[in-house]
């Protein structure tokens, strides 16, 4: 399988979509609330590029039956149900509703891959599920780090770089102590495991770094540091919990479903 | 001393360059080329982005004073005199000669620095003294990855992760061994040491995974693979020696010219 990164959105803006299998990810905070959201029985999030874009989509649906989240800045966009934190996606509030989701991040990085073959979405929260939904799959994988404001972002990366290893099949995300040694498979001539593109082989590497300290990663990064000290703190442990949900959200024909491995 | 790298060429292009020192990063093989140009007595080297552009600068240059450099998918330019390799430009061939070069990458990536207050070139090569020369300067500091063809290189960025290796006094460059344990300079509370963002964090991670063993890095990379497949692996160890070069090529007025720690 071949495997590219892109690290920025400019990145995924210049590659070659059509046929291939996209795996968005926006690790704080996009990809976790969705997956979130959809484990806790919300019918369907709707991505949307502008907080008024929402207006065209509700035309359609009965009152009650949505409900409107999203951030600016990291903060709930005025007038909206919900912000962009994943513990505010509980059953109780999401269960059987379509939201309508729009972030600074992710819902661009998804709505800039609709010309490939399959859009997941990704982020520690689900990384193993979507390792085994792309293993289904087959073909070329880009896995898309939002990133943040067109900037890198470490956290994307580091999430990019443990479904790498997933794919791999080393290490189970649990694993704690120093990186692991070189492995013998990076070695081109040791094929055919994954061919990675230099982004993939740097995602991967820096997963191994972090292996085991997830918590780390999102405390060290520019947008970890920047949510703390807005107040979203919290936010930043229920984005490093590992393989808690086993689902991979799928966007297709505009709407983002759940996926279960069989 | 803040800290950034840029990862691709576009991510330089969006930043705010003036009153910033940039360090133009291209293992493989520009910036390589130009500090051992330089060291073997070239008197200066002159970028160029296309080679058509060599015959306005080599007009006003006296006959035999000078030599046309560089390259396009790796491979010497039609008609010029030397390719984009390191162990091309032997005293006897370079010294006080003037240097017209165009590559693929470095040169681009020099030319797009241009309203920095400082431009300097850093390799594996000179890597320390072009972390002397930064300590100099003090103020902010953008380590430009020169890429390849406009994406992501590992090469560059373990080079980019070496210099800020280098700048936080950490390693020599030349331990072997398993990547350190995470150092408490990297949180946020142990300030004041450089500032750096998750590119930068990331660049230095990536660098201390290939510390001591920097051939390993070229040998994995798609450049380098590419230069082996060409024929022209060679370049990787003339590229891969560390701290062989005791000085920095500094880019001003269109002239890479030398300067030398005190």
């Amino acid at each position: 399988m071949k495997i590219d990164v892109t690290l920025l959105p400019s990145q995924l803006e210049k590659r070659e979509l059509a046929g291939k299998a996209v795996v968005v990810i926006d690790v704080l905070r996009a990809t976790s609330t969705v997956a979130t959201a959809l484990a806790n029985g919300c019918r369907e999030v709707v991505p949307i590029l502008e907080p008024a874009d929402a207006e065209a989509v509700v035309r359609d649906l009965p009152p009650g039956s949505f409900l409107l989240g999203g951030e600016r800045r990291g903060l709930k966009i005025p007038g909206f149900d919900l912000g962009n934190s994943p513990t505010e996606y509980r059953p109780e509030v999401v269960g059987g509703k379509t939201v309508i989701l729009s972030t600074t991040n992710g819902t661009r990085a998804a709505i800039l891959s609709r010309e490939a073959d399959v859009v997941a979405f990704g982020s520690f929260l689900n990384a193993r599920a979507v390792a085994a939904y792309c293993r289904e799959r087959c073909g070329e994988l880009i896995l898309a780090c939002a990133g943040r404001v067109g900037d890198f972002s470490l956290e994307d990366t580091v999430c990019a770089g443990m479904i790498i290893s997933y794919l791999h099949g080393a290490g189970d995300g649990r694993q704690t102590g120093p990186a692991r040694e070189f492995e013998p498979e990076y070695a081109p001539e040791n094929g055919p495991g994954p061919e990675l593109t230099d982004s993939a082989l740097a995602a991967r590497l820096l997963y191994e770094r972090y292996e085991g300290r997830l918590d780390r990663a999102l405390d060290e990064s520019g947008h970890g540091r920047y949510l703390a000290k807005i107040g979203l703190g919290d936010d930043l442990a229920a984005c490093a919990a590992v393989d808690t949900i086993p689902l991979v959200p799928i966007f297709r024909d505009g709407r983002i479903i759940r996926w279960s491995p069989s």
